[in-house]
């Protein structure tokens, strides 16, 4: 029997898919559709070594290990509080053989696992600091903002951690695409697979997921639009399978 | 009025626009619908100097003078028989005090241009050239694959003949959107606004028309996905509306 333990102001979300809950603090930032579309569009393989960097509370592992079987996962967040959620909740959801949760911070991984990983799942912080947000260390601002980490943070970590041919899984705000194309490609991390996602089906896109495959050849798939709602304000069909992890 | 003078295999196409027509020649390059949307995506105010660069016949400029009137055109064309199907179209169209035509290679224009341009359009070969089309002289070829211009050799060429501010416009392949994205920031060209052109809405985009502005900071507007056949395969109201010029 699964036994979440909670402490003060935290709630248990049941994740509609297999019986797997996650622990969330109503106060600090909880996991959104981003996080969900993410675990949907990446893919490990059995056996493989997956590193799931600026975690949070484990949604993205936790989430993966529902279709990705098999993969082994490690979940690094910076922020105590978060770390601690995401440890309980592997418990919790018994996947402790699965996956291995580290509170610590990208810039500071050991050299030691350069190299070491087939699969880099990330959903970074997206927005620049606002100038008067350079001493923010709430919750939310950290999860937000780049405060603790900036993109060339992350990718410079994804970089370093995955072997060549490994693949990073990265989603992001379409307003900084340019942005994210150029580092990634400047750390030989090509994009080789993007996919926009829009609220509606004539609105503008508000995340993009990108797949970029270590010392790749240039080529860029583009997949169709992801529609989130239909014209009557409901889940589009796609959007439900990828809920229930049928997609 | 209008008289066009054509020469032997050619016809005479009607723009379905305000009596504009368009010299082709069905032997070689005819225009297709990544020009008629790039005519229209591109915008250039009244008395703003527009270069068209590997203009072909000249499609880009004459539609646009039935949308951004008011801006002086300069047309070039690196094949001969293409210049010239587009300085008679030019002719036949009346348009000569709003678009000259130049046949010329863009690798060779002179740097007194450099700087004197408000906007830049674009419709380059697509294509890496493949392995054994090295020495291709055919039209079809030129138009369509790296023979005589790289993307390299369009963007430094676009990137000096516009003046800080001054805009670009330019359709792709989504496959190389990478390529694009990262060498037009190399050159200042930043990324500004961007739409991917879907066949029908559930498939993968096969254009990409996207807004550079030179010097400018870095954010891009993802527009919405403009897509080209409803279910029925007829055109969707939006695509009719650009042939028609009221977009």
């Amino acid at each position: 029997m699964a036994e979440f333990v909670l402490k003060a102001g935290e709630r248990l979300d049941d994740l509609q898919r297999g019986g797997l809950s996650i622990i969330q603090h109503p106060g600090r930032f909880c996991f959104g559709i981003d996080a969900v579309l993410l675990a949907e569009f990446a893919r490990a393989l059995p056996g493989e070594k997956v590193m799931d960097l600026c975690s949070g509370t484990g949604i993205i592992p936790i989430l993966m290990t529902s279709r990705s079987a098999g993969a082994a996962y490690q979940a690094l967040e910076v922020q105590a509080e978060s770390a601690d959620m995401a440890a309980r909740s592997v418990l919790g959801n018994h996947l402790e053989n699965l996956i291995t949760v580290t509170c610590g911070d990208l810039k500071d991984v050991p050299t030691a696992c350069n190299g070491r990983f087939d699969v880099v799942t990330v959903n970074p912080p997206y927005a620049k600091l606002p100038s008067g947000k350079a001493n923010a260390t709430d919750a939310k601002s950290i999860a937000r903002h780049e405060v603790l980490c900036t993109l060339d943070d992350v990718l410079d970590c994804a970089a370093r951690l995955l072997k060549s041919k490994g693949k990073l899984f990265i989603c992001y705000r379409p307003t900084r695409l340019a942005d994210l194309l150029c580092a990634m490609r400047e750390r030989k991390l090509e994009p080789k697979r993007m996919r926009f996602v829009h609220p509606k089906k004539d609105s503008e896109p508000n995340i993009v997921l990108v797949e970029g495959i270590k010392d790749a050849a240039s080529e860029l798939r583009v997949l169709p639009p992801l529609v989130v709602y239909d014209d009557h304000q409901n889940y589009t069909a796609e959007i439900y399978r990828i809920y229930q992890g049928e997609a």
